[in-house]
């Protein structure tokens, strides 16, 4: 793997009986987990590609306890990754060497339903599904949805900002959040927004969502819930070309239509997807539109039509309409299952995932066909196509010599167009160690230094999820785009007037 | 006034002569306004009862200009405090005695209108009245109204994070911007989010909107646009007592309808905009809703129908729906001119901003009645109910000895009672100079110094409006609630494996 891994801290590994010790002070029985056959659980997350067991992994149940494992690493000056359920696709899990891996998975529970306020309390490790099957009784859902959603836990969606297909109408997890309960790196338990919509004073809560564990642990979650819509339909579209699907989901949001979903896929992806779960796609279109509209009943019949015009404005050669609940699901199993399978379509896959101005789908999509010739690996698209937000999933063999290396480099090139395009590195996914190296393809040095004092703001000693988002010096000093910034800059005190 | 001022620097204003040239030699022309009278224009805010001329005041025209004076100043040591239309209502444009007043005045233009990506790009100093009338040809409107708007500006908007009557359904300004250009204190230049949802890195966007000038200075605002829904009705709604309106407004949220704006008046409120422009209001009940439904037609008929049966049902005695847009524009000049009505009832009024929790708005409403009768101040109260914004509106005359500073205890007595009420010390007016030495009631020691972190890692001289939004060090300390940050935090170095 082309992973640089930092070099552990010898100091650090030889006191790892006294860290043992100290976090058994603090978590009783089985909750600190020293044995290395059984710390291979934690050695990867969602990408598989990178390994690395943990020194230690310690699983708190109250935030008490986490408060203390905080303080008593940082006194220490011990590393921490912390964890939710480990589907992180862009590394953000991976734990270190020298490190010890928190992890959340013991805060399980709903704390509190609040419709009048509409606004769910949840401990982290609650599963984003889990989220709607507490509160559907009710009338009610959580609207960020995850593909991972039966896995994937909140305080994940909340460390990285995590999307799915009805975030191109009620926003991304930031956009659903309303509060946390945060724990520093000090072990200062904090409440940082509420259930309302404003707070006094700066605005932590935005940093801190998609901060991926690195300014601070947080250990309960405040979420906006929404009522479910009266009805739902969706609107399989197929198109000759790929440039008349992307001009069609311009189209259609310019028309002030904002549907409950818009996904996109290529030739390869749907012939692999209705291989797979015979979704009842049509084979013979070079790209396919799922768009989904729901809100009242009337509401939805009306949209519906006028996505279909604005459809067949824009070359569509084929358009159902889901004639029941039955069949809206049908076309969704197809969407929802195509990673698994382009999984069958070659031995591994590498999933990107960045963002385009959506106008610019079908450049983005040519330059994708010229660098699958030139890297001679292919690839299958599916894309949150109303959101600009791409994931090409790139077919390659690892145990083919150099094929693991040509993925990567393809995909660094896939999304440095994307930063070309106007759009950005990541739509959901996260940066982790996956794509560090890239964050001064789109920032400049002034902007990763600006990020990195907010960053020493909550931890000084970068010890939270150290070799995460940012590049590594080093690599950073090679590529001359970001200031090694090695002078000491003081905290001024509060106003004294 | 009980404002406590900053002592002015000798050293700074010795070097006025000095200051004035190298702004000259930035901003050339009628740019630079050095003549006392001159700058008495700037001397106070929405929240005039503070009063301070700054030293001299710069109005840029580019962004480069602005770099370049935030460059010249940090070097310098000059304080700055930002200025969009100066409609705060908490004296955060309030200026300094050696500080440059930094108007953004002059940045007047909408830079572009997308309506494919549902985007404007605007400079800071276009009002928000007119991004909606720059876009409603295409069918689009900016959702956050403050009642401010004609005046406002977007840049302000920004800094304040305003709200409006429709926030409730369409979010605060923070909800709605994607991106900005924003110059730092060192004059550095960054483009911070975008036309999309998301962005790789910290997202700094969240903590720079409502940071009240502290961080930075905004030379671009990329905000979201909506289009104009089909329908819009409003029905109003009397209630023998308070606490049959406030449980109707939590009983519509908690059917999972979301009305355009929900807002509550009181009796005293209701006689005071009757007698004003008579709205039609009912004018022998204890409490007022005005309610407005927007979307499809068909959904709007069918949810007023529902609020209704929900008013009934709290023994609403008044439902009126309104019959043209006239008579709906009609329910709305009411509330509109609410404040200038309340106006009219006394020589003064102090107008407050706190949040709650919906379903404590008896408690508060019972609370601000004692208030009332202990400090012997008439309060009328007006409401964004939806959210739990309240806007007590105290009584009083300046010309009254100790009237003023009675007013003042009333307002922070029922801030803090929000607070204990699990609601905030400001929904969309910000902290500025009038609430910071409350800020303490709402935040602990660690909230405090973990937000002074943040703005010390963009301002680490505080330069950018000192005096606002953080308690002064002096009145912490009596207080005894916030800790002197007096040792020195070091920055460490980009991660160096």
């Amino acid at each position: 793997m082309s992973l640089e891994m930092p070099e552990p801290d010898a100091g650090v590994l030889a006191r790892r009986e006294e860290i043992i010790l100290a976090l058994r002070a603090i978590v009783p029985g089985e909750g600190v987990i020293d044995d290395p056959s059984a710390l291979l659980v934690y050695e990867s997350d969602g990408l598989t590609a990178y390994r690395q067991p943990p020194m230690v992994a310690v699983l708190p149940e109250t935030t008490a306890q986490v408060a203390a494992i905080l303080r008593w690493c940082h006194l220490n000056g011990v590393k921490l990754v912390p964890r939710g359920s480990g589907t992180s696709l862009s590394g953000g899990a991976l734990p270190l060497a020298d490190g010890v891996l928190l992890g959340l998975g013991k805060f399980k529970r709903v704390l509190d339903i609040d419709p009048a306020n509409r606004v769910a309390v949840l401990q982290p490790g609650v599963t984003n599904l889990a989220v709607t099957q507490a509160i559907e009784h009710l009338g009610f859902y959580y609207a960020p949805d995850p593909s991972s959603q039966i896995a994937c836990s909140i305080g994940g969606n909340v460390a990285e900002n995590s999307g799915g297909v009805h975030c191109l109408k009620y926003g991304l997890t930031t956009n659903n959040v309303l509060g946390v309960e945060f724990v520093t790196i000090e072990g200062e338990i904090m409440r940082i927004g509420g259930r309302g919509l404003d707070a006094a004073g700066l605005d932590l809560l935005g940093v801190i969502v998609g901060s991926e564990g690195l300014l601070g642990v947080v250990t309960e979650v405040t979420v906006r819930i929404l009522p479910k819509p009266e009805a739902a339909r969706a609107l399989l579209l197929g198109f000759a070309t790929v440039e008349g699907a992307g001009r069609c989901v311009a189209e259609v949001i310019a028309a002030g239509i904002i549907p409950a979903g818009m996904e996109m896929m290529d030739r390869l992806a749907i012939h692999a997807a209705e291989a797979f779960v015979h979704a009842g796609y049509p084979l013979d279109v070079e790209a396919l539109l799922i768009v989904e509209l729901d809100g009242p009943e009337a509401e939805c019949s009306e949209l519906i039509g006028e996505v279909e015009a604005i459809a067949t404005g824009n070359g569509a050669v084929y358009a159902r309409i889901s004639q029941s609940e039955q069949e809206r699901l049908n076309f969704w199993a197809g969407r929802k299952a195509a990673f698994p399978a382009v999984g069958r379509l070659a031995p591994d896959f590498y999933c990107m995932d960045g963002t385009i101005p959506r106008r610019r789908l079908p450049d983005v999509l040519t330059r994708m066909k010229m660098l699958s010739a030139q890297y001679g690996l292919g690839v299958a698209n599916v894309f949150h196509a109303g959101d600009g937000n791409l994931h090409p999933l790139i077919l390659y063999d690892v145990n083919k010599p150099g094929d693991l290396d040509k993925a990567e480099e393809f995909g660094a090139d896939i999304l440095r167009f994307c930063v070309e395009m106007g759009g950005v590195l990541t739509g959901e996914h996260g940066v982790g160690v996956e794509k560090r190296e890239l964050m001064p393809v789109m920032f400049t040095e002034a902007d990763i230094a600006q990020q990195w004092h907010v960053k020493c703001a909550f931890d000084s000693k970068s010890l939270l999820n150290p070799g995460k988002m940012f590049p590594l010096l080093h690599r950073c000093a090679e590529l001359g785009r970001v200031h090694v910034h090695g002078g000491q800059m003081a905290f001024p005190e509060l106003p004294r007037f």
